[in-house]
């Protein structure tokens, strides 16, 4: 790293604004190199190329942050992603976090080594046995000398916290998300709660990633920071959604939306819906703001360029498209030309065009709707033969 | 070129499936290297590294054919987009040629040097001044040794033609594919009779590309192919349409929509749409299927998996994807296990997850804009009854 | 009918405005006197008051028809319908003239006799039982000397025209209405063919009613007309549309919808777009304008407001009304006041309020239910481009 | 009355469900006796036949209560409307009293005289004032000896207070219900206080009637019930909401969705919605169980299918229609005879034919769209200069 690039708690504590990036596996996915159902991070050794490619379109378009492709990269997930390994954890591991300093050399990034919620946990594991894998992935951003850490993708806080407790070690900055939403964990813990425990364990930065859009995503981190604030303590906050409407999913996020992952291109978010994500963000006093899951390069240049009066400059991908797609001012139809304006765009509720779909998923998509479902457990069925001895009753009333 | 390479001609009169790329301003743009409005492929010069890595992931999604990124790389195209070019056109189009053969060479594709419509035609200038345009870039193409030609993305079918006549003398093969939808080009010429323009002036495959969803592109095509048929010649057949889902466009195609070009997000296609339209071009008796605007590798690889049983393979990225999602096998979640399998895909109707838009679009859209109003009466009536029914309400008085 | 009242041919030979009522099932169905299924129209002897006050209301909404509430009142439909009846048809179809007579004498209206398509018919029966199925019904209107006579609703022309055949004996003036669409009728008889042959059967009015969306029958009426007119011939031309959108139903109409007949109620037209329609019509020189099922008493007021300048007056029920909603101005909140004009609510895309709905049906939506896939394969085919676009995914392979 | 009939407490407090009637302005008005805007009911005197009729319709679908059609028939709302009245407020309140009455003979239904909201309160008179306009509406329904009184369409529950302290001078039983959802009033008092106060004065049954959706209705009497059960008190609860999907509307209901009043059909509810609401009312424990604006006929008649196990027989107007629409096993199609089955229409989705139309309203439908209004409104516009400085800046970065 250059001498002078400043670290993430000096931009934090000095008020700037840090960008992230988008997430990995869903943009690679649709790019040939990960798979869905696993969603492991081979491609890091596999198609290097193809990763430090990502890695750049995110830096051009104003990410402060180039993450380690190593999510999932636990080594128990390596394990159980069906097909036999080319590489080893290590290797992957290390491979990523190359590609991500490489990167973020080219610019003013940082790189922030990542692990997520393991396999152990899920099955019970104790805390000794969670914390030994993530422990391994460490090693690697030691050696490597990342420049931060960042525990995510959590759906339960009590492993975010056994994982703050390992980054800790290393001594570096760390940053902890869950991926939940105003209803808390999946232990119930609420939003608050969940953000006190992170703080406690040692996380200077907390917050939401993935499973919801932006704006639910913005209102959970609003809770986590009151809940910090009503316990007295100090923390920096920090969001990266889905780039998916998700009004219609439960407490499990997008994942249980019947078209969750391969059916979602409805839902995906406009570079003018990131444009109001990334203002309510920043006025919820959120100052790390990036995405996860859904994210193309364009979103993120989208968050830079709303952001672009309070950061005092453009990312250098608006190079290739200008404020409000001012770009359009050079199309060759007159009506297109007219569309490079704020106002046309921020107004316009763009159709789907699909007469077919409808605008939210329900439990009905498998063929009952909510309502009834919960009526049809409610009460008995009425058989025919009742009813018609009521109608018969009914004549003579 | 490898030798045992087979040339475009051979490959389709032997009656295989000739798998096309994808669009690569609309993928480019997004990824922050191509400025919507202009539309030129400056970036194959200034970040060939992004271009490159586009090419590949086409290649390994099972493109045949690698199109030089030079579609809008004519001098007066060029010389038209508001910025000075760092490079000459002329380096632009070698950098692209370059680019596209070596990738082909990593694989089994072909290189297919492009002209597209030019701002000197829609100036009214003569024949000779546009064919001087396309001979320059063609002179680029000889020079580079590309493998075929196309001339694609052409309003009228007037230029087309010019085209393929330039195109025609460097003796390779020419494929013409224009711009239009059934009720055929700009000055009112049918799909039957421009397909028999372009294959009287030399065109040996003909076709659509852009602007119409694949359902309306296939549908054209087959109008195409009925007109050559009748007037007793021969030709081969290709389509590469637009990723995007436009019931509700007019003659014009995605440009006269609203949410052109930077809301269109509810409209893309997801992988199982793919999978219909590759099987219903394959049933019209079209070889050449490939795409536009909008496609994402993951597109093509959807196009090249339903076509597998016919091409006897799949391509290489379908390690990362499995026949209709068979790699959620290994998800965490049972439920989203549940969901590897065809019938699940096939009948699922995604929602928008936008409560506040409709399906289609009206320019009842551009209400706030009246603008737009003035424009649209400007221009000639959409003469599609249906839309008229949907659109012409303020005729009524 | 008093002295001074202008026959139904005198109207319209005079090129006046003819302004037809609402169908009396659907409407009755939701008061709670007419069987879905059996449609039958028993309640004009079971139950007077309820089927004299909606004659009235169409009254006061502007009609000058008043139709005998004999829809499906020939004897083969009413012995057909389960239980057995209290009335005899004839009784039945006394009283229905009964009742449309001493409304009509409150107003500027006249008496419309009806048939409707038999199940002889349908059942194969000769052209001569089916004929004396009709002069029954005839009989009746010869004795209660209806105004002017109505075939309607049938979806084979030979019917049709048998049905014609009858009632010219009469003397008195024919309409005949088929309930087709512009694919023409179950035999394959185009518009056009149709209306020739109920104009050769002797019928002065000819035209469409039921089945599809006012936009629709408007089509098939001025296919109709061309048909007509190529052949040399004259007639008057109607139309009684249903007050449901059905962009998406198939040349079996709105039967064919999953939603019919109990969950149309999101398809319901607004009295905005029965201006439209009111327009349309008389725009494609159409003199009888009035409705079928769904229609309530508003909607034909607002055709009668529609036409109102070339009818010069309004009805009596637009006292409760004014045009555009004038009345709106005595609301007591201002937002709403202001929504007392035109341009309101004619640029109103209203929502659905119903997120979980498409805004088009498919057999998707039959999903959960095989048993009808199983008989839409017994059904042809609809031919409509657009709908096999739409529909046929699962021919696919 | 007919001296077997049980008051409306006694029916309550036997445990009974006492169906109530549907809202009567919203049905005449598509009737032609009602003006939108105004909203008074002089029809009961100008054309006591509609009034009756209507009241007939809802006694057939199974109502218990005949509401006097007396809804803002106070004095100061009467001499409001615009235009002058014909008949005296006490002739029209006279004329309501004599129809319901007479209608409730012809079965087993009560008469209840209703008063609402006055322009009075609404124009700060003081409470002196606005009773003495209660007290006139309630020396009529005294000399009609009504059977009870209910006090409906409050917005401000110190009004209805004041209503029910007037109404209780009488003696007879009072019922009174807030036109509230579950944010409460509109000075911020909370349905569970609403109620409290409510029940203090007096009324012997509370709830809610009117600007939302029946789902809605339900929670928010269920609010009501928690509050007035945490104070200690005792009361019975009703329940008379919108037969429209509102799900979109805020605190102040559908009045001020773009829709109110002349669009809304697209919203309106099928019996099969009625059945969910009716089931889901009485598992709230909700006795009195009825309609308000949008209601017509089989709406109530669907209340009282659903509830007919519970009432032990089904109402008069089923005879025409049989439960989950068993009379379609008399239709011709044997396709729609098919779905004379419970879990097919329960199941359905019905599309809305409206592909032009969104699933819920916005402020966007005036222009400007919800997030960003608040967006627009936070932020100071970013000049266009001040961001071809920002620019210029970055590419220098």
């Amino acid at each position: 790293m250059a001498p002078t690039k400043k670290g993430i708690l000096e931009r934090l504590n000095a008020g700037e604004i840090v960008i992230g990036d988008g997430g990995f596996v869903f943009a690679l996915e649709k790019r040939g190199y990960v798979k869905a159902g696993p969603w492991t991070p081979e491609a890091a050794a596999e198609h290097p190329e193809a990763v430090r490619q990502l890695h750049r379109e995110f830096l051009r378009a104003g990410a402060n942050v180039m993450q380690t492709f190593t999510f999932y990269a636990s080594d128990d997930k390596l394990e159980n992603r069906g097909n036999k390994l080319t590489f080893t954890g290590a290797q992957i591991n290390e491979a990523a976090c190359d590609l991500a300093r490489e990167v973020a050399n080219e610019g003013d990034a940082l790189v922030a080594g990542g692990v997520s919620q393991t396999p152990s946990y899920l099955s019970c594991k104790s805390d000794k046995e969670v914390k030994t894998i993530f422990k391994k992935q460490l090693d690697v951003f030691t050696k490597k000398n990342v420049d931060f850490l960042i525990a995510e993708y959590f759906e339960h806080v009590e492993e975010a916290v056994w994982a703050v407790e390992v980054l800790k070690g290393s001594g570096k900055p760390v940053a902890a998300t869950l991926c939940i939403g105003p209803e808390g964990d999946m232990h119930g813990n609420s939003p608050g709660e969940c953000a006190v425990k992170l703080v406690k364990a040692g996380a200077q930065i907390v917050g939401v990633n993935c499973h919801f859009d932006p704006l639910t995503c913005v209102k959970t981190v609003k809770l986590m920071k009151e809940g910090v604030e009503k316990a007295g303590l100090k923390a920096h906050y920090m969001v990266q959604p889905l780039a998916f409407h998700t009004p219609d999913c439960n407490c499990q996020g997008f994942i249980d939306l019947p078209e969750f992952p391969f059916a979602l291109e409805p839902r995906i978010l406009t570079r003018w819906d990131m444009h109001q994500y990334a203002r309510e963000a920043y006025n919820a006093g959120i100052r790390y703001i990036g995405g996860c899951c859904g994210y193309e390069p364009y979103h993120i240049r989208a968050v830079s360029e709303e952001l672009a009066p309070e950061r005092g400059f453009l990312p250098a991908a608006s190079e290739k498209h200008g404020m409000w797609g001012a770009g359009l001012e050079m199309h060759t139809k007159p009506w297109v030309r007219a569309r490079a304006r704020r106002d046309y765009w921020q107004n316009l509720n763009p159709a789907s065009g699909r007469p077919l779909c409808p605008s939210m998923s329900t439990p009905a998509s498998w063929g009952v709707t909510r309502g009834h479902a919960d009526l049809m457990q409610q009460k008995e069925a009425t058989s025919k033969d009742q009813l018609k001895q009521l109608f018969d009753r009914s004549k003579n009333h």
